[in-house]
């Protein structure tokens, strides 16, 4: 018998606050993130915490920085999993893969920030590693940015794209809402 | 010394030909895949073809199919490195990153099939791997898709919003002209 799927949330810490990052999209995310951890606790199914812990000089998240600290709705309680990465993708330079491999885990509900650099990184490895990946519509946000092209690009069309691009591809797409309404038909594997 | 950078072209096959998929941006991407391709080939720098083999029942690059074979303006010439993959990013399953280190290759140019699959997986791996990669802007291409949302993509757009996501943070973002133009300065590392 598999194991119920396992909620990987992806840097949900301070320093995505930091206000150089611009506008971003789903101010709601957090608290999203939240409800979902409160699913899977209620149930003991397997939470994973991934926290960026940057190498870059000017980063807020580097360790040591009270930007790396988590927020609050996604902090980690005791004994819950938690990954620390350097890259982009949770599952480059750490051992993620084999220990959600070593509890039978292949089913995978993906939350965090940002959609498009570290939750895209992430689903993409997760998918090409073999695993089925639900990615949470609402539970992640984008922030805008500056085109290589001069064109600006809003967090919410940002978002959307990376989304649009990972659909069917990488992973699937649900919000809050739908997991948490067929949360336990989870543990039947997909056909 | 650090090798000449490597060029990566990712799936330039016939089976992406196939109408199925809708309308696509940058016709002329494959015009400028041999553009450079033959700028490399004149330096006898590393080049490396990446064939997609997919294990799905109905697609149209399944190995013995017409559509896995190569599209003409990217056909390997004999001695060209050929990586055959299953997945999406050409490092996932395969032993590209083993072969580019044993050369010495560190700097990665990329092109190919398509944008927002496979080019973007592959890009994103090659950067949290710690290859310093440059994406060659109108060498790749993306075809439109209909959103999650019900909202109609354009190829030009999730080609542009995924160019957007990957700049600066997986990679540097170059057009053919840029890079044929500053090519034989790739072999400094860059600071």
């Amino acid at each position: 018998m598999s194991s119920p799927p396992a909620l990987l949330v992806i840097d949900v810490q301070q320093g995505l606050d930091d206000p150089g990052r611009g506008a971003r999209n789903n101010p709601d995310a957090e608290a999203r993130i939240a409800s979902l951890l409160a699913a899977w606790r209620a149930r003991d199914w397997p939470r994973v915490h991934v926290r960026h812990c940057s190498l870059e000089p000017g980063s807020k998240l580097r360790p040591g920085l009270p930007g790396n600290a988590w927020k609050p709705e996604a902090a980690p309680l005791d004994g819950e999993a938690e990954i620390t990465k350097t890259t982009n993708s949770a599952f480059v330079g750490t051992d993620l893969d084999a220990r959600l491999r070593a509890q039978g885990v292949d089913t995978l509900v993906v939350a965090g920030l940002t959609t498009d650099h570290c939750v895209s990184a992430s689903v993409r490895s997760a998918s090409d590693l073999g695993f089925a990946v639900t990615l949470v519509t609402d539970a992640c946000a984008a922030f805008e940015r500056l085109g290589y092209d001069g064109e600006h690009y809003g967090g919410e069309q940002i978002h959307r794209v990376n989304l649009v691009s990972l659909d069917g591809e990488f992973c699937r797409l649900r919000d809050t809402a739908a997991v948490l309404a067929e949360i336990d038909d989870f543990t039947e594997p997909e056909s």
